[in-house]
């Protein structure tokens, strides 16, 4: 929010790139609901018509649970790694773009893996979702120190520690992933 | 929003947790509004058919604006309790990201209720949504008081006073669930 | 957004409120374009049937037009408005959810203007939500003046030339809005 | 966000309309994932029948990875023409809204052209949407410059760099729309 002055080599104020973040992360957060459809009833007032109406629906629900408490971690994230940036590069800023672009596309993974929770597909579409995001998230790091990004109170050490836990990460989701596609590509 | 400096015991910036949780409510309270359908009329230029029409969705109408008030207060009584907050703990974000979860639910428990007022299945969804909330706001006092996250300025007596005013509210709406839940079973 | 300390006759933070406030006037603003709908062709390619539903659902966009301006003046008028005001009382918190609550419902009235320009109840209803913003916004004008609200830099000149120039907005809007009432109850 | 205190010259808080400016490009980012619908499939686990129905809808995805970019681009590019404001004018209010509803408009282009990628028409209200929000920037420039709300390090050598390459870059998207809007007469 602040008007920072940026210094010659930040093409963006921080303050403005953080409140575009927290922003489109809240939005995406609130419109999984819209995902979330009432159902139509034959008799109004029944009880139980209502509950196998939503008792049906209940994967949706928890792809709800599900894509809020991802949506959230990964929001808690950002909030550690983007402390640590003192200014923002242009590689950055693609890469925080290609991030928004992940966030902002969860709520149709989300409804997709709510509807469809028994199709393989639907699973990969989602973790993909996922796993761009982290790759993303990851090499916002490797950039950052690169370009010295990277405040001097992150030391050599942090930075190994971040990319290793980092990387792995990436990597279970990755073979998550490819082990997903591989057996959607064998039931086909 | 103010890029706040971490401090070894706070998990999160404070600033960028309260946009957020400014952000999700002030989605949650506008999308209240989708729910409000334009009705199909066969003669469009009917006065008699649109008053009709939307007599007939009055409880949406009812239920909006009881949502909005619902959330409003929340939101200003939010305010209250985190101005206290000296620090994010990581028991208190998980809190807080519970309420926002509860929060960001409201416009679909709105809905049901408004479609289905005179179900009790959807009044017990909606109440418990309420609870959820309430509960998880509650315990977010606990947690600051055990982790030392609120400021010198807030004395012991506040604490009590709050905490039993903040429980007694609770209480008051969990009997209420209660009660409906008991209905709703007895009804069925 | 800055976590001002709020003094003891302000029941809530400046900065947060006019964060809730921008930030349900951008929703409501955003959303208004979710009423204008993909129209469904017959032929995929043809410009002539595309062209003509689209002109078919003409007021739609005129409606959205005019409503994006309303919301633009009122958020508008409120940025001079809230500069004055130095702290925020219960009246005025209030006062400023009645705001919120007539503004986050335009969507529904510029979708129900767009539907059924032709039927005089829907500009009864757009024009009901203008006025109890108006009249809110009037409201607070004078309640911040009797509560001592305003600041040094407000001369009483400065306040009666307001509220003359905000009571004259309000009549009229009440003037044309009793006329559209009788008109309705005429033709009906 | 900080109430900045208006001069006599500045009809708006720079801070907050930067903020509404900045909360109407998160939610039209992510509001254009809206347009895009979960399928209804035959057989739920059918790997084939899903991936077919999204291939079907791949231009939608397609037109959301662009309009994403755009809205990306758009907002990068206020980042920078927005530091060198160092007030706001009437003249420059009405140009930003102007911006802001172009900008909110754009889900409801996006969604044309994913669903209509094949029809001129389509592409001549994409086309005809940027073209308003470029001219409009580029006008913000000329009116800064004219009111002198640029400010001082802002040289007159970079006014006529940015004036030259802005009118430019809004001359090749009018000639483009120019084309095809005679392409869509010639063909209709």
């Amino acid at each position: 929010m602040e008007p920072e002055h940026k210094n010659s080599s930040s093409v963006i104020s921080k303050g403005r790139l953080e409140f575009l973040f927290d922003g489109i992360f809240a939005i995406a957060m609130t419109i999984l609901v819209l995902e979330l459809k009432v159902p139509e009833l034959v008799d109004r007032r029944s009880l139980v018509e209502l509950a196998r109406a939503l008792a049906h629906h209940a994967p949706t629900f928890v792809s709800y649970l599900l894509s809020f408490a991802m949506l959230g971690m990964f929001w808690y994230r950002h909030n550690h790694q983007y402390h640590h940036f003192h200014k923002i590069t242009e590689g950055m800023l693609v890469l925080h773009f290609v991030q928004l672009a992940a966030a902002a596309f969860f709520p149709f993974c989300a409804a997709l893996l709510g509807r469809y929770h028994s199709n393989l597909l639907s699973i990969v579409i989602y973790l993909g979702c996922v796993l761009v995001y982290m790759w993303a998230m990851f090499a916002n790091w490797v950039v950052a120190k690169r370009c010295g990004a990277l405040g001097a109170e992150f030391t050599a050490e942090d930075y190994l520690r971040i990319r290793t836990k980092g990387l792995r990460g990436c990597l279970i989701i990755s073979i998550l992933f490819a082990g997903v596609v591989i057996e959607a590509l064998v039931r086909r």
